[in-house]
Order: structure tokens, then sequence, then C-alpha cells
């Protein structure tokens, strides 16, 4: 394996554990047990365990990217269309920790943005990035007459998204698929739809 | 200070740490000496941090469920109105840790949902008790035709409820109002307006 690959293969698991136990309960002995890293060699690939933590944030804001980009180039139909399959696309991701695990990102928002203002302000920067390309896709649904033009894009993405996040940890508390579901029919069945 | 006392005191520092830097993080010797309560008293009142974890839920469910009576009985107007003016009132309740300190029961769940069954049922409990509270509200507004009949009145307290959390996470995020007033003007301006 090359270092490259053991480096992503520690932030798959990282990533994992922290979906399931959060990242100050998560050990760096865990991760790489469950990676089969040899211990000791941790090191070699991160500074500390906060450098490995900065590093996850990056690793979930480059994954979300490429999903997003995926479901967006491959969805068809209305802005307002790809938009919904975008969150249904990205429903599935959850599936795997069986809508117990939450979402890395709110995760890590809840136990370190007053812990740590460097997580803090790059856990901004993802927040940003996604409620950007949420705008893009409003703004161009009210230019083709499909969502209220009377809506300021940008806070509709930051409603979208924030609300997005409730429904993410809701989904962790109930381990249920139920308030994704409940998000989707409220935004795109009321809150868009003219 | 009586016994009672200093329990409750107990309680309320150790919910100002676990707003600000999360339950796993937040020692119990904090707590005590963040209390002014002598160390080795703590299991006076607790058998385990666990304990003091699951009378932190108790603590807020009742703090919360106080303040939604004193706030919806003192709102004039619609039940519509009295919804916006509970969800104002309990905003300012976060204004104490300059919006910096999200919310206890959104941090424990994010936190212990997966770790102990015994908290994420009393999380669970929590969501349900202030979701019904929400639905209520809902009713009594579709019955005087300020609410659109058509919504399930039970779906969308839920979904209010979740956005509710979403945007407290985000507030945490950004150290914000900010996303608890976009919250407000899409609930209130725009999905229940009429």
């Amino acid at each position: 394996m090359t270092r490259h690959n053991t480096k992503l293969k520690i932030l798959e698991h990282a990533g994992r554990l922290v979906r399931l136990k959060g990242f100050n309960h998560t050990g760096i002995q865990e991760i790489l047990e469950s990676a089969g890293v040899p211990k000791g060699s941790f090191y070699f690939y991160f500074r500390s365990k906060d450098d490995l933590g900065l590093a996850l944030i990056n690793y979930y804001a480059e994954l979300i990217a490429q999903k997003a980009n995926s479901l967006f180039d491959k969805a068809e139909g209305s802005p307002l269309e790809k938009l919904l399959k975008f969150f249904q696309g990205m429903r599935e991701l959850f599936e795997q920790d069986e809508w117990r695990g939450g979402c890395p990102i709110g995760n890590l928002s809840q136990e370190m943005s007053l812990l740590n203002d460097t997580f803090r302000s790059n856990l901004q920067r993802v927040f940003s990035a996604m409620q950007l390309k949420i705008r893009d896709y409003i703004e161009q649904g009210q230019a083709q007459g499909d969502i209220d033009p009377r809506f300021d894009p940008n806070n509709m993405a930051q409603f979208i998204l924030d609300s997005w996040e409730g429904a993410l940890l809701r989904m962790k508390v109930e381990q249920s698929i139920q308030p994704l579901l409940i998000f989707e029919m409220m935004i795109f069945g009321h809150l868009l739809t003219l």
C-alpha cells in the first residue's frame, strides 16, 4: 500500500468512527486498529489528533463536493428536480450506517466549533461551499420560473442546508430515515413549490 | 446551601460547560470547580458522569417546558403569532453564550445517541415533548384558519423542530444569531403564512 493509500484508509476509518462515536470519543489506537495500520505509524501521516481532525474535514468536504457534482451532472430535469435528487442521493450515504451515524461535519461542528478556531473556520468553509452550490440551483430555478423569485436565494440556501443538518441530527437520535423524508417533503413539496 | 440547591448548582454549571465544550470534553472536576462545590462530593449527588448526563437531559427538558409554558402563556395573538414568540423567546436563551454555545439537547444528541441507549431514549422523549407542544399550536392555527389545513400537523411540527436544531448548530459554527433569524423568516414568513 502506498503512503497516499494508507493515509486515505486511516481517514476512512476515522470518519466512520467519528460518525458513530464522535471525535472526542474516538482514540488514535482504535482508528489504526480498525484500519489495520501498524500502531506507531500514525505520526508518519499526522502531526496530532487535531491534525487528523482537520484532514477529516477536508476529506469530507472533497467527498461531498465530488458526490454533489456527480449527482447534479447525472440528474435530469429542472433545477428544482436536480436539487431534490441531490438530497435524495446524499440521503443514501447515511444508509451505510443504518441511519445511526449522523453527519461527520455536523458531529465535528457540535463537538469542536468552540474548542478549536481552526476547526471552526474550516467547518464554516465547508458549510459555505455547500450553501453556494444550493444557491446556484435556486437561482437557476428562479430564472426558469420554477421557484418563487421573491425568495432571497442565499437565505433560502442557508435555511435548506441548516434544516438538512437538523434532520440528520434527528435521524441519529431516532435511528430512522423518517426525518430526512419529512425534510424532503416540506422543502420540495411545500416551501419551494410554486 | 441545601442538598437540592447544590445539585441544581452542579447541573447549571455542567450545562454551561456542555453547551460550550461538549459532554465528553467536560470533566467532573472542572464542573465542581466551576460550581464552587468541594471535590469529592460529586458522588454524593450522582452515581457517575453518565448519571449526571441523564440528570442534565431531565434538567433541560424541565427548563424548556417551563420556558415554553411561560412564553405561550404570556404571548398574545393568534396561535401562529404565539408560536413565533415562543421561538423568539427561546432564541434569547442562547444570547447568554453569545451565540457560541449551541443547544445542550443537540450537543448531547450528537455526542451520546449512539454511545448510550438510555441517553438516546431520554433525548427522544425530550424531542417528542417539544414536537407535541409545537403540533398543538399548529392544530389550533389550522382550526382558526391561520395555517394551511393541508399540512400534516405532526410532520410540520417535526420539520420545524428539526430545522430549529439545525439552525442552532449553524449558529454555533458561525457564532452568530443570523441562522436563527433566517429560520424564523422562512418558517413564519414563508412556510406557515397563508
